[in-house]
Parts: C-alpha cells; structure tokens; sequence
C-alpha cells in the first residue's frame, strides 16, 4: 500500500493545541486538539501529542521513517526548536520542544523531524501560502488569542531576526506603567487586545460607569470575550465602549509596528477578529489617527483569509512541506 | 586628464546639509557645508545644492556625463526620489527631490544620477559598509539629532517596505497623548530623544523642580542640547536627571522596536551620542527592563562606529557606489 505524503500541523496554542494532517494539497484532512492546560507537565503533554501523531500516522499509513511535524507555539524558536519562557504557557524556563517530541517519538518506533516556529509566525506563513497573503510581500499577521501574537514579513521574507523570536508586537509597551503582563512587564499591547485584555477591560468599564449593561447579569468573574461580543451585537452600550476601547489600543500598537516595517496590509485572525465590523470599523478610524502621515492611507486591515482554527495548522505544516 | 570615479554623498538634515565627496575607498575627500533652514524655498535650495556639487565636480574634474549623487534625507522616498511630509524641514508637501535635483544639474550641462533615501536609512547604510556593523545581519540604527531617525536591517537587507518609508521608529508613539510632535501627532519617541526633545525635557524639569541648577544661570529659551551635556558633565544633578529621563523614554522606544525584528545591536549616531556614557548607561539598563523577557542580554546597544559628520553622507554615497 503507497504511503501517504500528508504532514502534520501542530497549533500549540494557550487554550488548546490542534493537531492537524495535512494534505500535498493545502486541505486538512483531520483535526485532533485537545486542552493545553489539561497537561501541564512538559513530558505529559510531549506523551499526549506524541500518541496523537502515531494515532493519525497509523490511520493515515504515514511513513514510520519519515514523519514530518511543523509546530507553531508561543515564543517557539525556529533556529533550535525550543519554547522559550512562554508566558502564557504551562511549561516555564525553556523547553527543548523539537528534541523531546523527536525523541518520545523513536521510543514508538517513528522518526520524525519536527520543526517549531513562534505561533503567529506560522499564522503568518499559512496566510502567505494558504490565504490573503499570497501576492504580499510586506505584511504584518497579529493574532488575537489568549495572547496577541504577529508575525512580519518583508520583502517577501519571514522575519525571525538574530534570536528566531522576531515579531513579538504584542509585547511592545502601548501603556507605559500600564496593566501587568504574564511576561512579568507591564503595559503590553496584549493586556489590552488579547481574549483575556478584552474581558479585563470590560470589568473595568463595569466597576467604573454606572451605565446599565446586559453584562450586569453574568457573574463579572465568569464574563468572557464571546459574551462582550454577544452584548455589542445586541447594542449594549458598555459592551460596544469596550470594542472601541480595544480598537483604540490595538490601532496604537499596529500604528507603532507599521512605522518599522511599513506593510501594505496588517491581517487579524484569532477569536476577536470574528468580532467583525465592531472591532474593524473603530480600529481602521483610530489606526489611520494614530499613523505617521506618510503611511496614512496605504495600509489596509482585513480579516485573515481562512478560519482561525486552520492559519496556524496550515502555517506550521508549511515549515516542513516539500 | 583621467576622470575622478568619487561620487558625492548628501546628508539633507533638519539643521545642516553637508555635501561629501567620496573616494571608492570610502574616504570623504571633501566637505561643504551649510544651513538647510538658509534656503527655505526649495528652488533655492536646490539651486544652492546643484552649485556646491557642481563646484566639486570642477574641482575635481568628475565626469560631466555621469555625476552620482546619494542623498539621506527625512522621509527620503527611495522608490521615488521624493521628500514627503517631512516635520523637520523648511519644505513641506512632496518634494520631487532627484527630478528637481537632476533638471537644475542639466542646465549646467551635468548629466546626474541622483538616488534618495530616508537619512537614517543613509545612516545604517553607512555603518553596515564602512562602520561597526559589517558583520551584522540584524541590527537597528538610531540616530538623535534634530529628530530621531532609524534605519532597520533585516536578513543583511536594510528593509524599505510597502511605502520606500520603512524604519520610522522616532514617530512610534511611547506616550499616548504626550508631547506635541511636529508631524502633527501626539507622544512620539523624538518629542522626548531628539536634540530638541532633551531640550523640552529639561525646560520641564527646570520649571516644575526648585533643585539648583547650573542651567538656571541661561535663559531657559537659549539652553540647548549641548549646555545640557555640559552641565551633566560638571555633575549638575538636574542635568544628569535630564540625561536619565531620556535614556528611559529612548530604553522604551527601542524595546518597542526590538521585539518586532530582534536585532544583535543596535547602534546609535548623531549629536546626542556624543553624550557617551552618562546615555549609554542608563539606556542600557532601562533597555533591559522594558524588553520582553526572551531577548534580554542578546542586544547590545553601541555607538556608531563612525562620526557623525561622516556616517550619513557615506551612507547616501554608498546609495550610489558601483
């Protein structure tokens, strides 16, 4: 029987990692994730994902000698396959991804080769190779998850820099002295504009206005990003401010990051990019305020071309597609 | 008679614009110099431009066929040839800088190639040709004089982007709503690191402190960049103060700016450089606080290799080099 050429996409991701096959072709032929915090020990979760591989690569007659993984996570490195003080990440200090999972691998008799890359580096290359991005040569992908990930391109090119962990915009300093950051700073663009930075500034608006508001009647501590952007779309006013709000902050950042490299498009993926209009409208208004003059009106923001469940899968599967 | 093969770099700052001439092993044989506010009409100061390079040209017998010339300049459009929009010079609106420049040069009978870029884009050229950074694939360069400009390498490539623009770090915003910038928009790096920003810094510090002060005995509208040195150099705490408060709001433009492209070094050129240590040590030090975590102690903040006066104009010229 032929052996099947698919690879594999790993999305490691703050809230779950997704493990995806993925065919010569760009589909994706099945999808395993499970929750990342569900296995906070780096040799559980490596023994987790590792069954998971075999599982796929048994279905799937994948080459025993030959199993191709691509991995996007949080502060991946791309030059020696670690993560690397991820803060929003169970595994702390610096974690040897690459070598742990190769090696657990041999164990079950696969070889594999497993690249890692920075999660929305690999969001990245799967919209210059799967979605919007085709035709771009300078363009920036933020992700807005758990965290606030980017990735850069210039010239045609991702950019890693001298340590492999280039594009960290959600770690650029918007607010200075602003909200503590999981990475230990304050002020972060991801404290603002991340899932999480989201639901810490609807509590704010919550405890400091008097307005009425249908998020009143959900315990404050259990409000989540999906319930803000439910609350906006029935027009509630508290919940519509905070969009502006985190529009207004993420317009900042994008407007500081555009200045460096000068993209022709910046594209959004992750859960608030789903936000649509009510994220995208106030954020194109405060981002052209916020530009430098020469920029105005040459940078566009759109949405990222393909569902946010598969950019990083994709992405990370084209770090190791032939 | 042989034909000289130099080329003529221009520095165009917001001060001075001093023209070189440029040997092809990189020495500048000769300088003119003079102020760029002097000639606030652009007619006028392309007429006075044209006539120093043909006044080189003469003197050291260049080809009249074939006059290369390199210009830096703020917002040096290196697609085009234009200045666009630049806040710190007399000319405002698009500037079609080599067009005009070349027209002038024909009706002395001057065939000239003229090639523009951003000055500090000049700058990192220069330092990646002839200065510290030959070896450097990634690195930033900063310069601090009448604003901050920056030029960003990127893969050994210096990275122009979408717009020819690329590499404004001085126009990210570090202070949402803070200083009044001249390009119109509010907190920007160079209202607090430029030669005029540390000016502003110590009217500040000098209004809202009673501390006694060297400085106290000038007219708070004559202090400039260079008093402040001096009195920081005679231990004047106010002064040092000075000092430190740049240092911090440099620190924090350039972590910003870091964690987008990860660079081994970067370098810092211009007047306020000079300052040497009582900068460089702050910086330092505030530089490794506001960096995200992952790349802490892997940049190491330098001087420019080369003066100054010389950086940029080698830079422009290499623009031209064959």
């Amino acid at each position: 029987m032929e052996q099947n050429k698919a690879i594999i996409g790993i999305d490691l991701g703050g809230t779950n990692t997704c493990i995806g096959l993925v065919g010569a072709d760009g589909t994706i032929i099945e999808t395993l994730r499970f929750k990342t915090f569900d296995y906070p020990l780096i040799e559980d979760f490596i023994e987790k994902v590792s069954e998971q591989v075999v599982f796929l690569a048994e279905k799937f007659n994948l080459s025993k000698d030959n199993i191709r993984i691509g991995i996007g996570a949080p502060n991946g490195n791309y030059y020696n396959g670690s993560i690397e003080l991820a803060p929003n990440l169970p595994f702390k200090g610096i974690v040897p991804l690459k070598d742990l999972l190769e090696e657990n691998l041999k164990t079950k008799s696969y070889k594999a080769n497993v690249v890692v890359t920075n999660d929305a580096n690999a969001s990245a290359m799967g919209e210059k190779i799967y979605g919007n991005a085709k035709n771009i040569r300078d363009f920036l992908m933020i992700t807005l998850g758990t965290g606030v990930g980017s990735g850069v391109f210039v010239d045609n090119k991702l950019v890693y820099g001298e340590s492999g962990f280039a594009g960290e915009a959600g770690h650029s300093i918007i607010v200075p002295d602003g909200r503590a950051c999981g990475c230990g700073r304050y002020g972060c663009l991801e404290t603002y504009c991340s899932a999480t930075g989201i639901v810490r500034s609807i509590k704010e608006l919550l405890q400091t206005q008097t307005k009425d508001s249908l998020l009143r009647q959900i315990n404050i501590d259990d409000i989540t990003a999906k319930d803000i952007s439910d609350a906006a779309d029935a027009n509630d006013e508290l919940a519509l401010e905070c969009f502006d709000m985190t529009a207004k902050y993420l317009a900042l950042g994008l407007a500081n990051a555009a200045v460096l490299t000068s993209p022709e498009k910046i594209f959004i993926s992750g859960g608030l990019a789903n936000a649509g209009e009510k994220l995208f409208k106030p954020l194109r208004e405060y981002f052209e305020q916020y530009l430098y003059p020469v920029f105005r009106n040459r940078i566009s923001i759109e949405p990222s071309g393909l569902p946010d469940n598969k950019v990083a899968i994709l992405g990370a599967a084209s770090l190791v597609a032939e």
